[in-house]
């Protein structure tokens, strides 16, 4: 690959991609758009891939956009559009998160401000380290929630607290991202990685593929749904279909057994017929 | 009534509906299925019910779907078709438990695993003994969230909780279920019936039949629509309605009394014109 | 103004309004409701007012609808029909203070029961006092919840505590209150005001009047919307418009000279051609 402003690393089923500006506390880039959406879309296809983990190289995550341009870094979306002018991609790499079929953990190791956690959003686990700090900065800036963290936050955090955070723009730590939901876990600097680690060890070693795609989508799309009547019509089809097929064999085989499941199925090929993606 | 694998008892307005394998921990089969959407619907019907309280036999709340038979349990979704077999009912009991128009509360007093706690998600109210246990263990057996518990989830505990509980599939204790927003209390086991007892008894001694009815199906339904505007209209029009009735008179005269009310509306035949239930 | 069951004040960007029938704990009238609603609207349109503030005069907040007149007060709506009989508006005061292009507080003194509480779900944020209490006393009195809160309650609580205030009926305090997170912070009486001032100040001081207009509709708005595609779209279109404009020079600016921001652009004329509002 010749990523210029991320790393990737995959071992044991684990992608580690790291933001690899350290210079610059990672800030974001339109060449750091297009490299992570495309190692989403990678880790999708992957079925070596089992779970996605992100952190930053040095001291930050992401401290947001770079302005080291100055006040025009903004204009004409400037900083946001580089990847799609270079690209032609009408598509934002938000959604190559959002809709990834595997599971993907924020390690948030320093600074993560404006798009530095926005981007964390979509993802589906985010931990932190003491050293963390948050920022939804961006009234102070003149601008406006981006990335589609208006839609992300409230379901994560709630909605008093995503007007809280956003209303007021300000910056805060680690401490009041736990309690207010941001981050599921704050643990030292030297544990950040190891714990994130563990998490996606856990769900790589014990959890069906296939299962595991379809899990994380369904959350995401019917918890925002009106109503669950399309869902039970859905969740029905899909458990006759996977109840007939050789990952539930396996899986009911291995408990019954009190051993470690080796499920069949694979992402690329073994998706259900009662499943569609969204778009 | 011929149930089979539920016991029903009604007393004092409170349906006590008990699931009743105790020596398989109350596993659940197309029986179980059938036998519970028909409790509910009588539930529904019958004013003489204020309250559903609904708990398991023995050790166990419920462990899941019956899987004694080994791995073809799902095999053509067998365990959980076998009540819409039997009956050609083509809807899911998940249904009638959620547009039953009295509340339910679950006294989960031991293991609720796969179906055994997606049942209770669209009870109003979960409280739990320190026995209990939990798991949303589908992805482990190759499944996908059912029952709706794609919708329920996310909305009763948050959507980063539903994610992680369901990612990971583990089993999980009674205080973990109450951090996460699952339960709204957890009691020692010779608690629990007289707790979920006692709050049934608030309900039913203090509020009107037909406005709770309207209440819990108002609160599930416009708590998940995209915009309040429907809801806006709806709720006046329901507000003129009912404050020209016998219930409001009665309610506000009881208040300025300080005595507690006899509402003598009734949910079989003094619904509003103004509500229509989905569907 | 003519205010007769509130008071309004502008000082510094806050406008503060007190609801203003001490003698009757504030109850709720039409007049009250149509006073309100014209207060929400000439703060959305006067560029002098940058935050909303709302709390009441004496011992109580809002004591709930006015009922001195006996069971007949909700016959045909009275109560809440005054102001629309008056008026001839067909809108609900609520939606004036939900699509408020300014951010309001609720700073809550005492008692805030019935439409008391409800009045403030539409709100940001809400603090109270220890004196407060609050009551969805709704099914106590035969009616249903109303002023929408069927669809904020959930959305603000999340829906098991929703559920649990609104089908009990009960009265409850501010330690309830602040940990079911229906209020944000809870202050000794005289603290009260000084700290909703101080959020006040802390986002009017900071924070770019249009971005802030944006910010708060966006996340009340797609906060419940079933996709985020949606939003993709506005967030990216208003990102361009925005970057591109004085707003975000002055912002990116102020934020590298480490000065408070002066930022040129008006709600009355200035908002993104890239925006509309609902309705």
């Amino acid at each position: 690959m010749d990523d210029r402003h991320i790393t990737t690393d995959l071992a044991d089923g684990i992608l580690t991609i790291t933001l690899n500006r350290p210079e610059r506390l990672n800030a974001f880039t339109g060449t750091m758009s297009r490299e992570l959406g495309q190692a989403f879309c990678r880790a999708d296809e992957d079925d070596a891939v089992r779970v996605v983990l992100v952190t930053g190289a040095g001291r930050g995550f992401c401290a947001g956009a770079d302005i080291s341009g100055g006040a025009d870094a903004f204009a004409d979306g400037a900083v946001f559009n580089a990847a799609e002018r270079e690209s032609g991609a009408a598509r934002s790499f938000i959604l190559d998160i959002h809709e990834c079929r595997k599971p993907s953990i924020a390690a948030i190791n320093g600074p993560a401000v404006g798009v530095g956690i926005t981007m964390a959003l979509p993802m589906d686990i985010r931990i932190a380290s003491t050293e963390a700090r948050f920022g939804f900065v961006f009234a102070r800036r003149g601008l406006v929630p981006e990335a589609g963290s208006a839609w992300f936050l409230p379901r994560l955090v709630g909605l008093p607290q995503a007007l809280r955070w956003c209303l007021s723009g300000g910056v805060f730590g680690a401490e009041e991202a736990l309690r207010g939901g941001l981050v599921s876990e704050v643990v030292a600097p030297e544990a950040l990685l190891p714990a994130a680690r563990a998490i996606a060890r856990e769900i790589a070693d014990n959890t069906a593929p296939v299962a595991l795609a379809l899990t994380r989508q369904m959350l995401w799309r019917f918890g925002s749904a009106p109503d669950p009547r399309e869902l039970l019509g859905i969740d029905y089809a899909l458990s006759r279909e996977l109840g007939a097929g050789p990952d539930v064999k396996e899986g009911v085989a291995a408990f019954l057994g009190k051993r470690r499941p080796e499920f069949p199925g694979r992402v690329s090929r073994d998706m259900p017929a009662a499943w569609r993606r969204p778009g």
